[in-house]
């Protein structure tokens, strides 16, 4: 396990709402970006919390990022509209377009939101998070720099892109699905990397297509496999989920798809050329008393989630889990405990704290 | 290649028709019922075609499927529906629910439509090909009955839940996605049976919940994957993806889910317990032109088109294709060629002739 300092969640979060408001980022903005973070250092989504905080500091230091968006609705019905983050922080604009979602459920039945010229929203999870708390059923994608091929291909061409939604029990807790369309992270393979450790087969591509157990042999040129890896095991799936991710997200909306998604970080290479503006993201909620009693609803979730918890294990297991159950589990953790960053990310943290003039907790 | 006879497709269509209208189907439903199995038929999905036929009429005869439905919905708001399909047959209820979902999206800019109380509806690309003709999105789904194990389980809990979708091009074909969210086929496990080949790892498990290259070891009392197939590659995600057809299909109309799902077929055994009606299907159908110009939508969908036929091909590949592809070209062939039936299918076929006094051409 690498060396790591623990930190309280809300000093993380008050010095991540500082840092945007350095910049220019209006209070309530900064707190609502800042919040989004924290939601995935609690949840354990270590790669997509204050981890970030550096490149969104880079980003609004070279005016690559919008602090003062005017976010707008450039087209809409009843159920849906199309978003214009204006460059604004994604973790600004996503929730401000879910909010547009919800809204339009609360009136329509469900609100289908697409949204353009926008940047990283943070973790999926925390969009359908907040639909949950009206008893809305969200959903939440977005489309990201390219790290994925598609199957047959031998460079990259699309995002992580990842899918979320959550449905709501009464007495069980909610089944949360939060999942990038790839077999798996690239966080993963850099961990890989800096253990010295191969990477199972599946993962990954060399730069020239070839199946790669080596991480350099990804991270030098190579790609991450879509869901499912190979031909033989549905990897045109997993190739097919991440192609309707960037559709919904960034052809739906006007930004830019595929291979010439911008980067969020300054040292990725940029794309040959602009299809669009910024990336995209997606967000739907559904009222669920629009399809049936809620309270029905959430007892046959329940039901659902018992059923499942009591499937016969497989060897070697205690049994299936149900989506949400690991996150909700490093929260309570870590809600009490506090934040576990590892030693080079404290560094970034530091490296901010000198800079801005704001005090790391 | 085992020995097929060759059928026009216009012929098996009409004999099929006549079948249903035989047990008192509507001639318009059974006209129409017989199309969505043609259509599995010309694009190749030979498992939900025609060769279904013989379990249509099996359960038509014992009079387990109503073959005159009143399709009813239950609850509405100006963007969903909940449908009651009375039993009937899934081909017949399916559409209707579908034309509701895109009636839904003329008004108010998208519609939704959970239904419950339906049987097997056939191939989803069926449903989304329909929408594509008004322009709209389209997405189905549907639940079935147990053969896919949750991760860590070892035994059947969920369907082979597929999901639709498709997006117009303007030049280019559109891109269709229709797939399962199990690593495998089914009719791949016995086609490998009877060919006496081992299938790959990934693909399932045996009775005890061991991974297994047997075919026997997955069809008596084993289970498919999830797509992702394990832990280390994403069989979580698989699982996840298959949970989440499963709660909008059957939880969110009220039919029965998860290893509930009643099953398609006389010699599968019946569920434990009831915990709704029948299985459930899920509609949606988004208006492109409620989001962006529809002609702008399609010309970035062509452009996309192109830049992915145009990605670096793996070694031994000529590069990835696009979602419906493979369709598109069966299609083509089969349109011109005809109907290659099994000699299994040919004789089911020939026994439904000569119970029903239908010829079969």
């Amino acid at each position: 396990m690498p060396e790591t300092r623990s930190f309280r969640p809300e000093a993380l979060s008050a010095f991540s709402a500082r840092v945007f408001e350095h910049f220019g980022v209006p209070e309530d903005d900064a707190r609502l970006a800042a919040s989004v973070l924290s939601c995935a250092d609690l949840r354990g989504i270590d790669s997509h919390g204050v981890a970030r905080l550096k490149t969104y500091f880079d980003m609004l230091e070279l005016e690559r990022i919008n602090p003062k968006p005017r976010v707008s609705i450039v087209r809409e019905s009843a159920s849906t509209a199309t978003v214009d983050g204006d460059n604004g922080l994604g973790l600004v604009v996503g929730p401000k377009a879910n909010a547009i979602a919800m809204e339009k459920a609360r009136e329509a039945g469900t609100g289908w939101v697409s949204v353009r010229n926008t940047n990283h929203y943070g973790i999926a999870g925390w969009y359908v998070l907040e639909a949950l708390k009206e008893d809305l059923i969200g959903w939440a994608m977005t489309n990201s720099t390219k790290l994925v091929a598609p199957l047959w291909g031998a460079e990259r061409m699309l995002g992580t892109n990842p899918i979320a939604i959550a449905f709501p029990g009464l007495e069980e807790p909610p089944i949360v699905i939060d999942m990038a369309t790839c077999a798996a992270a690239y966080g993963k393979v850099e961990i890989a990397l800096r253990a010295g450790e191969k990477i199972p087969e599946g993962w990954a591509i060399d730069r020239e297509g070839r199946s790669t157990r080596e991480p350099l042999g990804m991270i030098e040129g190579g790609a991450l496999l879509p869901l499912g890896s190979d031909r033989e095991r549905g990897g045109h799936k997993g190739y097919a989920l991440a192609m309707m991710v960037d559709v919904l997200c960034a052809v739906l909306s006007g930004a830019n798809w595929g291979p010439f998604t911008p980067p969020f970080a300054l040292q990725q290479e940029m794309p040959k050329r602009a299809v669009g503006k910024g990336i995209g993201h997606f967000f739907g909620a559904m009222r669920i008393d629009a399809f049936i009693d809620t309270d029905e609803f959430k007892r046959q979730i329940d039901d659902l989630v018992r059923t499942f918890r009591a499937t016969k294990p497989a060897p070697g297991t205690s049994g299936p889990i149900l989506p949400g159950d690991p996150e909700r589990e490093a929260e309570r953790v870590r809600s009490k405990e506090g934040i576990p960053l590892v030693m080079p990310v404290v560094r970034d943290l530091e490296d901010v704290a000198r800079r801005t003039g704001i005090p790391l907790a």
